[in-house]
């Protein structure tokens, strides 16, 4: 994985490229993939305009940065949180965890999420960002639970998490736990 | 649940409004509600612009009316489906089914789910349509499964569906069956 972007410099700076397409998340979340143009994210990044077409080779080219980072960043909390745990134990309350508080506990990456989907869904080269997104998360599974097990966990944590995000009634967390007991019963652990 | 629409008559039409709403399911599908105008819809509608405001009180009005729609119509569909099952057995076959072979097999409904999907991350006025669509997506599935399972197996089918749609590696039918298979075992089937 590449590092995180160091904060950005205002002027001159050789992290501008950075800074638009972290602009360009800001512009998405703001105005939807069909909303966001050259223009406005290069505004929002404090650029020329000629920037954009410097650093980007197109619109295509910039989304598939921009959701490649989001996918990322929010891989890696998700690896950071399964990371504090130490047994099978505790990573089925971190999964449990990651359902009741974290993920699209901002309005933001809800948002940015189904942004991305939508876009996947219209245009099969932006599968490449959701299958690598999904692998990932997968592989973080798998330190604790057997692949199959891994699998099923990484679609039940996408249901439960939209079901909980796109519903106006409350989700109750024994449903996520007996979700999880029931899925990971019997299954092995994997070894760490 | 009200009666599906009934074919669409050409011109001096009663049937004008339900015309307006299929040809606004269109147009999202076809240029995304962010690219969706009244000009679009009641072209396609093949209708005159005072048609739109004379029917529906606003883009948010049309909207809601053609989502609930799709909603509906993809609720008609996994109810008969699941109407054929007899047993625990051939309801989770239809479930397995459903996932492998039914949702999403057409782009026309991924792209509008996912539409959707982003309206309501935005627009918390359009989850009234998704919580509409999962409380009967769960009803349907207790005619089978006691009320925890059925809650679960609604979240899985969305997950496993979501990520068979957007991953571009085949989902292996096995993971499916084994995730239907974990999340009922041990659970009291519902009376029929």
């Amino acid at each position: 994985m590449p590092p995180a972007p160091a904060p950005a410099a205002r002027r001159h700076d050789p992290e501008r490229r950075d800074r638009i397409i972290d602009a360009c998340l800001d512009v998405i979340a703001e105005s939807g993939v069909a909303g966001t143009s050259h223009r406005k994210v290069a505004q929002a990044a404090d650029v020329p305009l000629g920037s954009m077409t410097y650093h980007f080779s197109g619109m295509n080219d910039l989304l598939s940065e921009a959701f490649s980072r989001f996918a990322r960043t929010t891989s890696n909390a998700f690896e950071e949180r399964m990371a504090a745990a130490h047994d099978a134990d505790t990573a089925k309350q971190a999964v449990a965890d990651t359902v009741t508080q974290v993920v699209f506990s901002n309005q933001r990456d809800l948002v940015l999420t189904h942004e991305l989907y939508t876009l996947a869904a219209r245009d099969p080269a932006f599968r490449d960002i959701t299958n690598a997104w999904m692998a990932r998360s997968r592989r973080t599974l798998e330190q604790y639970f057997e692949p199959v097990t891994a699998r099923i966990l990484d679609a039940l944590i996408e249901g439960l998490t939209i079901h909980r995000a796109l519903d106006n009634e409350p989700q109750e967390t024994a449903i996520v736990t007996a979700a999880i007991e029931r899925i990971t019963a019997g299954s092995p652990a994997a070894m760490r």
